[in-house]
């Protein structure tokens, strides 16, 4: 008689340390913010010359965000795990956890290395989440609903956020605050591809 | 044929996030508080001189007690969720995320500047929430027992605290330590919505 | 017609905010410990001298420990729960989060006022938790099977904690290490407690 | 009449509280990492002279990973608790929470003693889910599908970690550099037990 591994139903526990680690990171992200030691007269100038670091704060909180709402909208539909999908669920939180450290980068120092090390963050945890996807798929946990050509069209979707930090690297060699702004484009290219191939729920 | 979006049923994981955001904000609060280096025949005086932190301190976990309260509340009647209602509840998330900062400027500075942030702060909370109920509401995700009268009832006394510290900001032109005392007015404007309005739950 | 207040049926979202300030207080001790800034070879020396740091440690995460299987098994029997609840569940988790500043200065200073101020915190979190255990019991939230006796005996046993950390703080009057040791008699007096009323819950 | 202890059905809190330590653990370890204070030119030099502190937040997060996947895998097959399983649990949960103090010790001084309190903290924390495995086994926590043998199997595999942690330490007297690979020695040594025990749960 062989001992049954750690194959099972559901993916409660999966999603129970995701949220906390993606609750943790997202409220981690304020420790960054110290409160300046000035007369009281220099508050304002102090907080204004933070700007920097609101910027690196809001666009991480932003991006985090939307990876939540994209592991919430796949693990929606995954049903069964192995324990592949665990392991590459940790490498995937063990890149969420990392962001805090770039994040601090982009706002104190704001270079073009702090910004590819920040971008490259970004884009491998947006890979893994691809991987997750696609393992998933192919392994046959998805919920029966979800039919073989979805499962494609979501794999390409989310391959628009990895594909936009990238290109942000490419264009902070030619211009570091465009780069910034590049993020930018996921709004769009994730709207066009929900008109295109999304459907209402409710029919 | 088209991929369904992220509209479904149920919003289990977001009360797991929101509870997670909430937990951590509730307990970062006390790392404010630095322990003095001071002979310890000084360390009552340096306690002492810690007041403002404290109060501030009991002031921010108190209304971000509240406002866990009626997320609780509203999120106890929402049974379905789209894509805008998690995004709105992120938004939501990112100003309760941010509160420790002001909560410390506050404690640090005490001046009109830092109040005026801290009551901001709060009030855009609460108009948050206000947003997220009023569009739960608009696209009929609340649970059937919710009637439109109440649904623009509860909407009124989400509107109580932003008002309150909004209110605050201006009494604070006149005298800061008035101000500090405003947000109590919550207390029993909130009593009087619930006793002309409110119902026993078992009649 | 009126608006139904928050009174409602479960706790789920009650253990959720508890055990995540739970978990993120027993995580948090552990930041007061700083690696020493030493030549290697007085690493040892340097970790020797943390050895008070080690003491509060330890004491504080049994005592949460201890908490939060009361709090499990209390919150296990109560099957209702209304706005006053939820504010003392609030008022609650307060002190608990609390915890790691008295600590620290305990770990830190060692002094009769910090063993004061960290036993009156402990000892407000115990009166709290029967506060929260009476409320419910008087207001019939608890499950059928619990017996007014039953909840009578409860309420007892709640009360040893606090007692205890009370007497330790008159203890610390006359000898302060005998103080640290007091804690100790929470366990035989469990013990007693549950030979004395506990049945084994499968006959 | 007497009153029930603690014991009772499922481990939903167990996991939670578990689920949340870990979840802080895992993004705690981040902290250590300090933005670096040097002009922008010496960023890349600052940031190659942190590997060490890389080294060690990989292993930690890889083998806490590993044990969060075991805990997963253990009370999965859980369904009954009593107050002795929630106490090994805390204890469990203690040993976790403390892994960042070791962790940073080793990434800052890197030498045998450093390593030596990490590994201990390890083989700790893999005896102690022995234990907490091998207590439910004793008392029949165990779901009914779990054979007597297959709860002995467990046990043994549940070993491999810490006794490759006390080698780690003899190896370390010798060579520290191949003290730090040796944790590598996990994933052969439970690969072999899976080959040789595990069946495929979906025959």
């Amino acid at each position: 008689m062989r001992v049954r591994t750690v194959e099972g139903e559901g993916v409660d526990r999966v999603n129970a340390i995701s949220d906390g680690v993606f609750a943790i990171v997202l409220t981690l992200l304020v420790l960054q913010f110290e409160v300046p030691d000035v007369p009281a007269a220099d508050l304002w100038p102090a907080l204004r010359a933070m700007r920097p670091l609101v910027v690196s704060y809001l666009l991480t909180f932003s991006v985090v965000g939307l990876y939540w709402v994209v592991h919430h909208n796949l693990f929606d539909r995954v049903v069964r795990h192995d324990r592949v999908l665990l392991y590459l669920n940790l490498l995937f939180l063990l890149t969420v956890s990392f962001l805090p450290f770039p994040t601090e980068l982009v706002g104190v120092y704001g270079t073009r290395l702090a910004w590819t090390l920040y971008a490259v963050n970004f884009a491998v945890i947006g890979l893994l989440m691809t991987c997750i996807w696609a393992y998933a798929a192919r392994r046959a946990f998805l919920a029966a609903e979800v039919g073989e050509r979805t499962a494609r069209l979501v794999t390409l979707r989310s391959l628009i956020s990895p594909a936009v930090f990238l290109v942000s690297i490419a264009v902070s060699l030619v211009n570091l605050d465009a780069a910034y702004l590049t993020p930018l484009l996921i709004v769009p290219l994730q709207a066009l591809w929900v008109r295109r191939y999304g459907r209402p729920s409710r029919p």
